[in-house]
């Protein structure tokens, strides 16, 4: 067996995973067979399967890179005193998800979104994968709340607000974005920027009141 | 053929529609049959083919149903000067349109917020489903922008974003919100009005700057 350098080995995992990816963007993770993926990255079922054992190991490391990127990246801001403002720590962090999967299109346009809603479906009925989204869920919720908690802290934000619903939000507006952008076509992470801008500069001229209901 | 009364009639499209949204919620669209409705509906084929032709008029139906609610919760809101606020608006239209339909469960887990992300899944690939729901996100996209107009009319939000920007946010955390649900089980609405409300009262240091950079 001739020697093959790591850069090599790398390169060609990275080709299998965008390939499946591409694939469970189109047509779901369900609907698509092994087969599928061997036909789209143009390789052997040998050179495929040395890499993963199957559909489950291939949506499990597409789903892991992803949300280790973006928890890392949360974790990064909630280490900043004070963190950067929502509004571009989001649009930085979705910017950065969306451009380095923008070589991936289905139909020419960017398959990661849609790849996001078929990977949501298929969580309904997907134990592991569930567990997987799961966990990543729980430690991209842990990072937002103690970037509110900075927040917080700097006087930033009101301080009788769980950080944990913020973080909830923020994710909320983020997971609804991508969806945006799957059903209804792309759109520049700008426009979520722009919108949290503005919600982060309303006026309440009740604030006090308002604030004293919370409990 | 006896007379029916027009109550009863309203009575067993309810129940029809309920049991397919039921239905479509566990499996999706593509993998429930008509059979599979009869069966949750209770109901002969001929009871329900009088009232729905099939698997696409139902989920026209259901889908148009929850658009058409939402669509004039939010004409309504943007009738009024100024608007309620977003948090207070967002609960509102969001808790009527969940409690309407606490009584359909899958698993004994809400069904609606499920149905939610199957329908968007099944947009991926129905033609006629995606004309439906873009239909209605451009109406409550546009409702959402003339509320937005009316908080920067009233100064109750920094006037030089673009009212759209905010509306797609807006639409994004509700369903961001409901996306949330669906993968990770049921939560109040209040962690959203919260968190809304929380990023609402932010303090800039920097608005200003920021804002000049808005252009």
């Amino acid at each position: 067996m001739a020697r093959v350098s790591q850069e090599h080995l790398d390169a060609r995992r990275r080709q299998i995973l965008d390939g499946a990816a591409v694939c469970f963007a189109r047509n779901g993770f369900h609907a698509t067979s092994m087969q599928d993926v061997l036909k789209e990255v143009d390789l052997s079922a040998g050179a495929v399967y040395r890499y993963f054992s199957g559909k489950e190991e291939l949506i499990a490391a597409i789903v892991g890179e992803v949300l280790n990127s973006v928890r890392g990246a949360f974790e990064e801001a909630a280490r900043q005193s004070p963190p950067p403002p929502p509004d571009e720590l989001v649009a930085a962090v979705l910017g950065r998800t969306l451009a380095a999967r923008e070589n991936l299109t289905v139909d020419g346009r960017p398959a990661f979104p849609r790849l996001v809603i078929q990977v949501w479906t298929e969580t309904l009925r997907n134990e592991e994968l569930a567990a997987l989204l799961r966990e990543g869920y729980v430690s991209v919720r842990a990072a937002w709340s103690r970037i509110v908690e900075g927040y917080q802290d700097a006087g930033m934000m009101r301080p009788d607000v769980a950080p944990d619903h913020v973080a909830r939000t923020m994710i909320a507006a983020v997971m609804g974005f991508l969806a945006q952008q799957s059903l209804f076509g792309p759109a520049p992470v700008d426009v979520l920027r722009d919108g949290l801008r503005a919600l982060g500069t309303m006026r309440h001229e009740d604030t006090a009141t308002r604030g004293s209901q919370l409990g």
